[in-house]
């Protein structure tokens, strides 16, 4: 789990006949040298990139599909390492209000309203506006984790699912007990599906017990899955856990054996130099959620230290509750400039490691061998950017443009595992009227409240 | 000065027939009480609003051009509170840099080559990114203004000017002489202009002797316009003007006699409290820039205390070189999320102060009476959004949306002094086409570098 695998390179003819073409446009392919491939194509077979170079010198393609960039910028779909999809349907219910009185007044009262139905078209407006925001591969974590992951196959993105558990019981499994038969059974049923995978996904320290704790590490390892979970949020957090425990965040997890290359921490906002030595150390991985912990007030990752350590690193939005969309483009472009505010460095980060943290180096938080880059062999999940227009002229650096002036809206065409899921701004894998009536129509009865 | 004067309310009857009525949307007014008005209508005539309310009341327009809302959110255009157009041509050109070795290796000689003609295509294309992101009003300081103001004029934007005055030689004008005289024949020429007004622009108190900054305020004051200023950018400046004349930038400033209902100052990161209360009672306004302010590592302002004070803000993004995009919804975002995160408070501001920053207490900023709100009298700067898009979608609060989650590319539609600038996301004041071909030469030409 976790390296990024170079797949051999094969001899062009005896690949089979690729699927997908696309061409006319310039490859940012994202792996480490930083290749940039100027009127470059790719050709797709099976899922996987079986060319990646000059148009030039490209082997022939009969029947193949033929996307034209348009000689914009082709690059790696986006990856968002933190979300609860279904909650677009809480989208701006509440702002601006102290974490305790949003959860306690406005979100729980929703949740308990949740179904099936509900979570399935919230998943399925999540998945629209990601393909439209470039994002083709996420991790999830909320209730009724099999009706993500049912839109998330509908709509042919890539992710990685889980259902949350918790102390106290749910309002998709009820008790704890079921809970985890939910997640075993989730991760058992897509352990061989293409594009999805199960997790297992304790919400945080301070809502489960130690005892759920082990259990869910233990669950883990005996299916050989990931453990997401909210840890560190807040200095708050910290406290509540070295008064409950003794011990703070990090410790208290090491002890109940959870330090591990299975874990995988969302937030991180308060870990010490120490921590994130013993982090990178453990092979454990980081999504990291700027824009929410600036919305909620929660603190600030030392990013600069992360990344110094060799920590695995993703960056992701958190729910729509939260930050309130899923543009991983402005959420680029937030982790760029408040990191830099942060410790008054201009300097760091860079562009390109953000874009890397979107792309490469958040394909490695996922454990995907060759997911977040384009060369042969690697999976074929790409984005096209429409760089014909006012707020991205002219361009002297595809890096600094993609990180400091994009947006979601300027993804022309969008692929995942090769299915073309976008093309020419227009969604091919769901009828997208539907999908936002369908929304429209769950978020009234999820909170009684009229919607436009 | 400065006040926003509330226009007597005219009996319908007695109003000339509307040229332009946009209708079939949800109106924010953005007026003090916060008035939404469903199923709204504006007629519009001379650049002016001359009705605003329910569609059903409204007197009928015959022969009035239609613009429909197609059920979209109807606003004020945003009011950029300050920007440097023209450096559109550099956007992308260097980033995370410290600030020195950006300006001295990358800024300042692509601007030894500035010329009249690269001054009008970049702030053509500013123009054009402007508009299509919902901006009508902008304030803009920057070389050979008078070309500046020709491409205003052309776009049909509305605009305060100036010319940047300092002790050196200019790339535009020359010697410092030449500069006053630039400066005051701009003014004089758009005294009239209904759309245009020029302003005094010294650059800063440490690239300004005070002999110069004397001058630059009586100047202003017998041509009665404003003195606009970066001030308070960094603590590295307040230290320089301490070291160099005994006093804090603002004392400085007084001791000038700049501290006055003509002083608008861009920036203001390190005022402290007793400064930013002499502010609010010498009723001078200021332009908060948090993006630039955050990717230049400088600081970020006390945007709690000034709105305690009543002090008037607008919000600015500042030049493409630094932010890196002149979209006024994405320097909302973060304005709201990046003050919140700095003082750990997540509910200052709220979503509706920021998106006035961007509206009416911008108008009151820029001085002028009706501008920034919808209402019978105010000006006819009005724009249309698209809400009907997935990550836009459920819609409980319009100012949500408009701060967290929308961005430049949902504008659908844009009025300025009753002209419309687009229409269905179309340009209709300029060949869109044509400048981005003159930009992306005049880039080149700058910087000598290839460009995209």
């Amino acid at each position: 789990m976790g390296a990024v695998e170079k797949a051999p390179v094969k001899p062009l003819e005896h690949l089979p006949l690729p699927e997908l073409c696309i061409h006319n446009g310039t490859i940012l392919t994202m792996d480490e040298p930083g290749a940039i491939i100027e009127d470059g194509a790719l050709l797709i077979h099976g899922g996987r990139i079986t060319y990646c170079g000059p148009r030039g010198q490209m082997p022939a393609c009969p029947g193949a599909r033929l996307l034209d960039a348009r000689g914009g910028l082709i690059l790696p779909g986006l990856i968002n390492g933190h979300t609860h999809a279904a909650m677009t349907l809480m989208r701006g219910l509440a702002d601006d209000l102290p974490l305790e009185q949003w959860l306690t007044e406005h979100i729980f009262p929703a949740e308990r309203n949740l179904t099936p139905e509900a979570v399935y078209w919230g998943s399925m407006l999540a998945c629209a506006e990601m393909i439209r925001g470039g994002t083709t591969c996420f991790c999830d974590m909320y209730l009724f984790a099999h009706d993500v992951a049912r839109a998330v196959d509908q709509a042919g993105l890539r992710a990685v699912i889980g259902e949350v558990i918790y102390d106290f019981d749910s309002p998709s499994y009820g008790p704890l007990e079921n809970g985890f038969a939910v997640s075993q059974d989730l991760v058992r049923q897509y352990q061989d599906h293409p594009r999805i995978k199960g997790a297992i996904m304790p919400h945080a320290l301070y809502t489960c017990s130690p005892s759920l704790l082990e259990r869910a590490g233990q669950m883990a390892q005996d299916l050989d899955c990931d453990l997401n979970i909210h840890m560190s949020e807040t200095l708050h957090e910290t406290n509540t856990i070295v008064e409950r425990h003794g011990a703070r965040p990090l410790a208290h997890a090491a002890s109940l054996g959870l330090v591990n290359q299975r874990l995988w921490i969302d937030h991180a906002v308060d870990f010490n130099a120490d921590e994130i030595e013993r982090l990178a150390q453990a092979d454990c991985r980081i999504s990291l959620l700027p824009e929410s912990n600036m919305k909620l007030a929660s603190g600030l990752a030392n990013l600069g230290r992360m990344l110094k350590c060799g920590l695995k690193l993703s960056l992701g939005t958190d729910g729509c509750a939260s930050n309130n969309d899923l543009d991983m483009f402005g959420e680029m472009d937030s982790c760029a400039k408040v990191h830099k505010a942060a410790v008054l460095n201009p300097q760091v980060p860079q562009a390109r490691t953000v874009l890397e943290l979107a792309t490469r180096r958040g394909g490695q938080v996922f454990g995907q061998p060759g997911l977040g880059v384009l060369r042969q062999g690697a999976l074929a999940d790409v984005i096209v950017m429409d760089m014909d227009q006012p707020h991205l002229t002219p361009l002297y650096n595809p890096y600094s443009h993609l990180v400091y002036a994009a947006s979601g809206a300027d993804v022309l065409h969008s692929v995942c595992h090769g299915q073309v899921l976008m093309e020419d701004r227009r969604l091919l894998t769901m009828d997208e009227d539907e999908v936002l009536a369908k929304a429209r129509e769950q978020a009234r009865l999820l909170t009684g409240r009229e919607v436009l």
